[in-house]
């Protein structure tokens, strides 16, 4: 583990992570008047004209704009654009190291949902894609719908959908070695992660007998008063008709799925679910329970968020791919089938390498990205 | 001169003239959880914890945002952002190339002040400070007026004050070489170029007698009816009291300068200067007179905005040094003795070089650049 002073010391060097270099190298008056002026106003003109020639000729059709209001940070929470723009730029440094992406984080000054969009619309005309990520709910939702419906460049928020997408990667390894069936899941956690894990299990292909999506009230069920729009959905969407406890909930389950708080999932709830049941505790920094504490109560596989134990979870595996394929396919939205492709793609190009201590491949590994975007590409062409 | 396909494959070949790169090479565990979580939380507490560190800690310290609304661009006019983002995109490219300074195009989907305004304030917790770009006049004033005042970064409109620094050092060169006293000057074109230049005339330390703008119906005047807020100041800083034509304005002139439309400068006008004119024809990209003409008129020092004739005056000299020194020195904004030491650093860079057709240093030598950046550094800490 580096000491604070090193991490400080990486990020003052050249203040900060990122660099935005030329493609061009400017050395001679020929190469000067090509770039800018005069010989640039063929290149305006060729846009002025054709609206479509942006994406081949200006940045407008590679670079993603990291998008976050800095509300929803790490384990942080809210601590504002200022201070989450170290993230944001860890993920664009990622994107362009991991799969060769270009993107630039915006950090927003506001944190109300109508000027998020306007202003996301308002600078549209520089990138080709948008990751939305650290924006707490149920706002992520509005954003990313609205921006979604109102732009014609895929939107996606990460939290959302990267974490969905490599929370079902995961589970299909694990899946594959414990050959369980008609499952019963519980998620744990109704924010971002939680919603999109649901809705996107929902659409899978896994064999599932139900899921339970808990928030910190208890079950999200269709005869709770006290939902919000998307709750209110997810209790129809997983036909959950009463309010029941997370204790209630866990027992004779197979798979605990948390994207809650530290601590949340005891030993005692562990032993009440189905046989050597399969604990995904992903909460961020500290997981919902440890994972020596769940393996002693019977759990058959523990993953987390941490890199510090087996079994990492994180958005960082997929989301450069995602982006990468989305970019390379055109396609203007991420759908379903795009998201399921993206994990079967992180399952099969893992699945001889699977053990219990090893359900996903290295988040170091750049033929991950490659793949996932391949596979994207193939959905989106047929 | 290129042909246009060897231009558009240039910006075609990597999608567009910029690329974002990680400063850091992500090739381990280790320095992937130094820069991404957990270990950048580290960065991200010690930014809430005093905001000023995100200077240090993030390209919010070094990062320039090339902000246009694509309005007035080259001489094109309003093309609008997309046909915009090639020139933005090579002025970010020449800020790395020649000053080693980042910066990022942003252009705007809006043309409305109060969006403009809004927008870049949302968008300044990512940047150092603001290069406003190709935004047309009157608005360009307002809007660079209210940014200065309501965010605590430079911003600076380069339209207007690159261009009258360049301007003022190839005026110092041309009156160091002809020995003008007493000078009389006419200004043609009240917008965003002529009315910074006029401005920064007055301050400067030239031996001035008048200063004459003069827009499309004459000079700028106090007895004009017709005149906006801006011009109307224009009016008073000259101390015009009565309304002429150009003819009649250039009549003993000894300089005129230039930053308006095509041959709008005959002979006969120049014949009726006083001896041996200085003639800066700026317009963009064909002068208000061409050079031989001028010449053959009487002038003794022409000057365009072409790279193709001697003497070109081009922003681009002077803009990436502008950055980096208000970046080096902490200025929080381009003051008018900011604006004269940067000339004037041109000026004593290439004193012993001048000639009639050599008035200002090459836009590739990238010493420029750097002088001035010193020359800001020491005006800001004495």
């Amino acid at each position: 583990m580096s000491s604070d002073q090193e991490i400080l010391d990486i990020h003052s060097q050249k203040k900060g992570k990122l660099e935005v270099v030329s493609t061009v190298k400017i050395d001679s008056k020929e190469t000067l008047s090509q770039v800018y002026t005069p010989g640039v106003g063929k290149v305006c003109m060729a846009i002025k004209n054709d609206s479509s020639k942006a994406k081949e000729l200006t940045i407008a059709g590679k670079m993603v704009a990291v998008v976050s209001d800095g509300s929803a940070v790490l384990g942080f929470g809210n601590i504002g654009p200022e201070a989450a723009l170290p993230v944001m730029e860890g993920k664009a440094a990622i994107f362009k190291e991991f799969a060769g992406v270009d993107a630039f984080p915006i950090c927003l000054d506001t944190q109300d949902t109508e000027e998020i969009i306007k202003t996301v619309k308002l600078i549209s005309p520089n990138f080709a894609a948008i990751e939305l990520e650290d924006i707490s709910a149920p706002r992520c939702f509005e954003i990313e719908e609205r921006l979604q419906e109102e732009l014609d460049i895929p939107v996606m928020h990460d939290d959302q959908h990267g974490t969905a997408i490599v929370t079902l990667a995961a589970m299909m390894g694990a899946i594959e070695l414990t050959k369980k069936k008609g499952l019963k899941i519980v998620i744990v956690g109704a924010g971002a992660a939680g919603v999109a894990i649901t809705k996107l299990l929902k659409v899978s292909e896994l064999d599932i007998n139900s899921i339970k999506l808990v928030d910190s009230k208890g079950v999200v069920a269709k005869d709770r008063t006290d939902l919000n729009k998307y709750k209110a959905e997810m209790a129809e969407l997983t036909n959950q008709d009463e309010a029941e406890s997370l204790e209630q909930a866990l027992i004779a389950a197979d798979i605990f799925i948390g994207v809650s708080a530290k601590d949340l999932l005891t030993q005692d709830m562990i032993k009440n679910m189905g046989k050597n049941p399969i604990i995904l505790a992903m909460a961020n920094p500290d997981p919902e329970i440890l994972p020596h504490l769940a393996q002693d109560a019977g759990a058959s596989i523990v993953a987390t968020g941490r890199s510090d134990f087996p079994n990492q979870i994180n958005n960082a595996l997929v989301y450069p791919g995602v982006f990468k394929g989305l970019l390379e396919s055109g396609a203007n939205s991420a759908t379903d089938e795009i998201k399921l492709a993206a994990a079967r793609a992180v399952f099969n190009y893992h699945k001889n390498d699977l053990s219990i201590e090893n359900l996903l491949p290295s988040i170091l590994d750049k033929k991950v990205p490659e793949l996932i975007s391949r596979a994207i590409v193939e959905v989106v062409r047929n």
